[in-house]
């Protein structure tokens, strides 16, 4: 019989989530099992199965997903910018979407761990590419109408998506009219960063704003999402598009039109200092 | 030399926040010194420096306010309420706010450990009255325009703030067009308990919404506001009044007109299990 998993982050039967992002505080999860431990070419990778939030998927030292409220984020990284497109060939009409992740780590035991997370692997749309994101971008010109970056912090294999040459790939990668969203950090935790980003996406795009989603285990409790369109009469604060309300009921446990404009309301403190 | 103060709750120099109320999960936040430990007439009372959040109260081992983001719960049970009335007599123009609070032991240490926040007793507009909140409400009939309710959870003193008789009480003591903000708990951990609480005030009230406010020290990184009106033309989810952007500039950080608009538009797993 082999011995129990184990890892550095889990003390006393908790995970705790300590960085240095975020100093002097930590989400905690209770731990019933401890589901895989490795160490991928580009991360350290923990599943374990929480008391409370399902299974839970953390990267470097850093929760990703839980079963729980992933949807929170998911669907908001993913409407957000797909309802901001007025005819993405990725919703009903989707031709072809591509997932591209550097680890291959993370779609392998996201299919066995977090398969309703992974499901969409199975659609006969869904292309994955295994590598770098920044890399895979070069030479794509004019091709994208939605590119979203579920990306994660920016101090470890993510550091390049935080960068303004991403953001210039970005541009060129996308439709005359393409937008994107991409994982924009916490307004609680990281303003200057999200200004000093938004700064520099101002100077490619003719508009950008700052949306949130509350989702309870990424730190503060809630994820940011910048959102760029190279359409300069797009209005991404009010979807282009909307779901009826059957679909609403049918794909959407988070996301609604009344959330995707909710969505960009900000908290004064966080107004003044990203749109002043 | 006295000896250093411990806490229970205090392990290893972080504070965490276990509860049976949010099994499984558990915000933590690092400490730099103990400042008070007490088991006053009604609860455990704990005030701590941390590294990052500045002073923490304690109740119970629930975290109330750190110096850091209490200002978002502040404002914004107070003002949804405020400016949700045509004219409380309690803003500019109030003529006098009552804090009543069952235990002397919170604003005796939230006057010496949270000086700013404390800051409005040293009004000259502000009456306290150290007493059952519940108590005080049965002999005040048509007495007040804004009634702010800021309990703490149900399973401690505040237990009885959160039954139908209460409600019936702050009916009572509301002027006729009278409104009440009241802690309302998290939709990601309560969405239960507050249903039960919205339905029965349906029975009493003609208008009944709920809104939330980010925060990152409360469990999940957010907390509800179940807000009524006697008024049956009100329209909870519009500000009725508005600050200049002058006085938003001055008196908020986390509220203004668009924040209150916004506070009300739930995800659709809360819209749909709150108005449905």
């Amino acid at each position: 019989m082999a011995a129990p998993l184990t890892h550095p982050c889990i003390v006393d039967g908790w995970f705790m989530e300590k960085s240095s992002m975020w100093p002097g505080q930590a989400m905690s999860l209770k731990v019933e099992e401890i589901l895989h431990v490795e160490k991928s070419k580009y991360q350290d990778v923990l599943v374990f199965q929480s008391a409370n939030y399902g299974n839970v998927l953390v990267l470097d030292n850093v929760i990703q997903a839980t079963e729980r409220d992933e949807f929170s984020y998911q669907e908001m990284i993913t409407h957000l910018a797909m309802n901001s497109h007025p005819c993405p060939k990725k919703h009903e009409c989707v031709e072809e979407a591509t997932l591209v992740d550097i680890d291959e780590a993370v779609p392998r035991v996201s299919k066995k761990y977090l398969p309703n997370m992974a499901i969409g692997f199975a659609h006969p749309k869904v292309k994955v590419h295994i590598g770098d994101g920044f890399e895979f971008l070069k030479d794509k010109i004019n091709q994208y109408d939605v590119i979203i970056t579920d990306s994660s912090d920016p101090d470890g294999p993510a550091e390049s998506l935080f960068g303004p040459d991403f953001f210039q790939l970005l541009k060129n990668a996308l439709t005359e009219k393409g937008v994107f969203s991409t994982q924009g950090e916490c307004m609680w935790l990281h303003l200057p960063l999200i200004r000093k980003v938004k700064d520099f996406c101002k100077n490619l795009y003719p508009q950008v704003e700052y949306a949130y989603t509350s989702i309870p285990t990424y730190p503060s409790g809630q994820i940011g999402h910048i959102m760029c369109s190279k359409d300069p009469n797009a209005n991404l604060r009010e979807p282009l598009r909307s779901f009826t309300k059957e679909q609403e009921d049918k794909l959407c446990r988070y996301y609604n039109s009344d959330v995707h404009k909710a969505a960009f309301i900000l908290p004064q403190f966080a107004k003044k200092a990203l749109y002043e």
